[in-house]
């Protein structure tokens, strides 16, 4: 059986557990006044390109997400973010439980049009009974989106500018975002990032480390005692070395990048196997996570041999799956699905 | 330079980090729906002597508490624990952030007396005004206790009672519980535990893993819906096969029984040094934190080859500071302290 | 200048302040512990035909539903409603800041459709990852809805059934239920109205009372410590009988009937005139509140005269303006107004 | 029989209820929007000599506490106040239901000491762990205390200096200030508080209003977005201009200090027939709630004929009880009442 269902799959990158075992026995303080996590705050400020900026290192996605807009946020504010959002759909109520009203715009393919941010906020103080209403008080995107697509750098910096015009800071979730600055074609580099968002997280879980997420503010007076609110949702860990260690091995030599340089290959690999056989893709995406619309019974023929996600409910007659690859993914287990197809 | 400050200092127990790599290319479900998982349950319960249990691993102790807490508690209820408890002082406000009170009990050497507890709730209920107060919704114990003491069986079994004849849960913090089951004198064991508690924690973060917490409930009802509020507090694991892993290691052979020995036998030998060269002990813990009075003088000498934490700020004379031993102390560490006393 | 903005831009019918000014001097116990308050859940019980029901007055709407709606929710659960209703727009975040997340359904004319309800609920149970969503925990309409428009006994009794079914509770939100049940043509009770919801309130803040809102439970036990509740969200009343002395007036000799029917009569007799007039109604509402097209130029020259709201932005040609009555709208004001139409 | 349990037994001063008679049929804007409104707010920053402070009205203290200390509070901060005070004690968790920690200091019968707070501060900050802390963000009183004492002039001073080193504001909960204000002896005046606090309340509905409580900021910037806040808290009257009502008359020709006045003159006449008649005074109190030690066969023997409180649970022999006046108590029945002593 081969696995295509997602990009957590299996544990780390050999590299990092390599890392994570020649250390094991080390002593070092806990929390992250480690050593280790300091050099890796330092590469990647210097990845991004801005030395001042403000690193901290979380262990999920979920908890990064709720702990950045619980600390962006004031209390009569809420975040916009796309309808189609993991904010908004997946993360179990996480952002209201800390207080937060998410605010939803439209999704393209997953994406935030710059028009319709400063539309709503435009509308939002027209509105003479706008204080009865929750604030858009910030803007949270992901890129690569939860449906693989991305931002090109012109999208960005409309985002970036309309953010700035209106005060409010712009967060991305970068959960995949290894996978983003590696796909064909992007114009979209990590300095780019850091420079036009406020705050933005690299992902690491899905990215090669076991677990972790770095969370990056250019800012950092953005993030006031943001190490307390980390403590209080409970996403502090007490071995914080081990996020020093996978991030900075992730930023040596390039592995970050070579990772979703890996992914990213074989998943268009995958794609155009998919093109050329005939079959309809959901939406073209340029990254690790590939949209198909398959006839049910190649579903239920392909699942013989390979496992892989319906991207919701089975149609009719053919449905919409999809297939992700990873740092992991080995090239002759894409071979095998696309000899499958 | 020799360290004593915590017992969280390294990575994981040897035979840990080696199931880990020994897996890490594994292809597994996320979230904790693997075979590794399932298997660490059932080990887990069987230890516990408790074959109908819900287990759920989490990654961190504050996160823990937080969780279990909010699942347990209704709204208008607030959680008794000592004054010294983890959740009232270390843990950033994380309970109060979920929108629970902290009802506070006297601590005698970090411990709840069962007196205590049927006497506030008695007075509550007592008291006219009642239903303008928060009441008391479940009791949170540590064992071993933030001051490394324990409960005896008998002090639990009151526990116990009192909370059943008040219709509240009985939660132990049992971040250092491998710790406290290897104890010299305890009559606790963690058949015991399980029985007398209504939900409880096994720490792996300071016994042996490299994170991770074990929540143990004998009677599963009383966590309805839990998978979704872990969720919820950004404290699901994507990889939470990591989890079961660890803690299937950790309860397979006796490896958690052995750590929890080690650690104990080395703090135990560094007590009686301390009291042999004429220290005043703080307390008598038979854990493996110890806490001794020392003059400041010595405090000064011992820094310059060993780190330990002060308990407390600085006196005028002498200071109460901890050593902390754990499943990573090695015999000549400590024989060197000794040797400096 | 005439005024037709809101329902409450004066004080409590005449009967109701004559009452509390009558008992002015009274000495009773706080909140809601006299014999006024009781008289007034007793009439308010009659009048529902459910003797068994739990009545608890509060202050004003916002802080109703925030109470009602926190304490009928479990925390990994949200409120179904209606993409306009209120608790979704115009109430500041209350339910967020409560930890709860509105889970939105499409609006026809304010009202929510019991397929609706019921293809949501059968879509997220039938979702693989339902548990890392909020699951649909309530449902919340309103009666008459924001834009006056009421449910059809028949609809009533489909919600009531698909939430049945669903084992979620119904609640309506009655701030001016008062005009709903008093609308020509409709078939809906105040009895059916307490049978088909599992809570609702009866509003008094614009259905002439000063201020108070009536939480009316069919069966008590689904508001369990709902007193502390109201006393957590700040919703209780120091002096509680001013709301059952307010409550016991307008439950008496039917004078919360002859408030709305008189409201109702002068609306509909506006909503005549628009139309005989000419002029495009927005929708057609059977309450006390009515929407209708205007050219702009007519909106210019009508302000001069009369105040109303602009519904939403000012548009090129024409907007949607609101023109409401109540209790104290007088005869001669609607007159005035449709002269000048 | 006749009733000391309470200060808010009655309705409203006749005069506050005149004047609500008297405008109860003119149409104003809601929410607070009114001309009355803006009138009560002058007169008040007038009393206060603060022409610049914003002024708020809210209906009920514990509302108002929940929302003044949400407003003032950051997410990592929680609010000193004495372990006596209303908000840790009384208001059934309110502060925490907003995601905030109460930081508890000991009572001096019913006082915070300037001294304790130093220290808590400078302790706090010498602690290395702080940031695993909830840090103390702001410093609540009640003046009068729960036990009806009062700060002299120069306690205040001093809290108001430690607070300003510290950067953290100084709230008061003035629920019954207008008895403060009046008491024998006090020599702090409205304008001392309103200079030395940063934000404070002047209690209505325990000083002649119906309802209603005045939140006055001497810096405006203090209390930003206070409006959104009020409504997300369900705080926001709809028919605001009744708040404006009240106040403008409280503070119109003296009446708020003639209040004041009354009821601490038979308050204090009270006492002094207690202590002529050799009872104990459990402390002795200013204002106009009378702590007193009465043998509980006397309390039985009064019982008979009047109404108070038990402040406490009825001890062996004898056992404090409570007596309160307010605007409203006759000469007559405090007469009544020595007599019976």
């Amino acid at each position: 059986m081969i696995h295509f269902d997602t990009d957590y799959m299996e544990g780390a990158h050999p590299e990092v557990m390599r890392r994570l075992v020649g250390t094991n026995l080390e002593q070092t303080p806990g929390y992250g006044c480690d050593d280790y996590t300091a050099r890796a705050k330092d590469l990647i400020r210097e990845a991004c390109g801005q030395p001042q900026a403000a690193v901290q290192f979380l262990v999920g996605g979920t908890q990064t997400n709720a702990t950045v807009i619980d600390a962006l946020l004031a209390r009569h504010e809420g975040v916009l973010a796309a309808e189609s959002a993991h904010i908004n759909v997946h993360e179990a109520g996480a952002i209201e439980a800390s207080g937060h009203k998410v605010l939803t715009l439209p999704a393209h393919d997953g994406k935030v049009l710059a028009a319709d941010v400063e539309a709503y906020i435009r509308n939002f103080y027209r509105d003479e009974t706008y204080e009865h209403m929750v604030a858009p008080g910030m803007l949270y995107i992901s890129h690569p989106t939860e449906l693989g697509t991305l931002y090109t750098l012109r999208e960005l910096e409309d985002l970036s500018r309309v953010c700035r015009e209106a005060d409010i800071p712009l967060y991305m979730d970068g959960a995949r975002l290894g996978y983003g600055l590696a796909a064909e074609g992007t114009d979209v580099t990590l300095g780019d990032v850091a420079r036009l968002c406020d705050v933005f997280y690299i992902g690491g879980t899905k990215v090669g480390a076991l677990f972790g997420e770095a969370v990056v503010a250019a800012r950092p007076e953005r993030l006031p005692h943001f190490f307390t609110l980390v403590k209080q949702h409970g996403a502090l860990l007490a071995k914080g070395r081990l996020l020093g260690i996978q991030f900075g091995t992730l930023f040596t030599d390039g592995l970050y990048q070579r990772i979703g340089a890996h992914a990213v290959r074989l998943a268009l690999k995958l794609k155009r196997a998919f093109v050329e056989k005939g079959y309809r893709l959901h939406l073209d995406s340029p990254t690790n996570q590939q949209f198909v619309c398959l006839p049910n019974e190649t579903i239920d023929r392909l699942k013989r041999e390979a496992t892989f996600e319906l991207w919701g409910p089975r149609g009719e007659m053919e449905t919409v799956v999809r297939f992700v690859t990873s740092w992991a993914t080995r090239e002759e287990d894409v071979d095998k699905l696309i000899a499958l197809l």
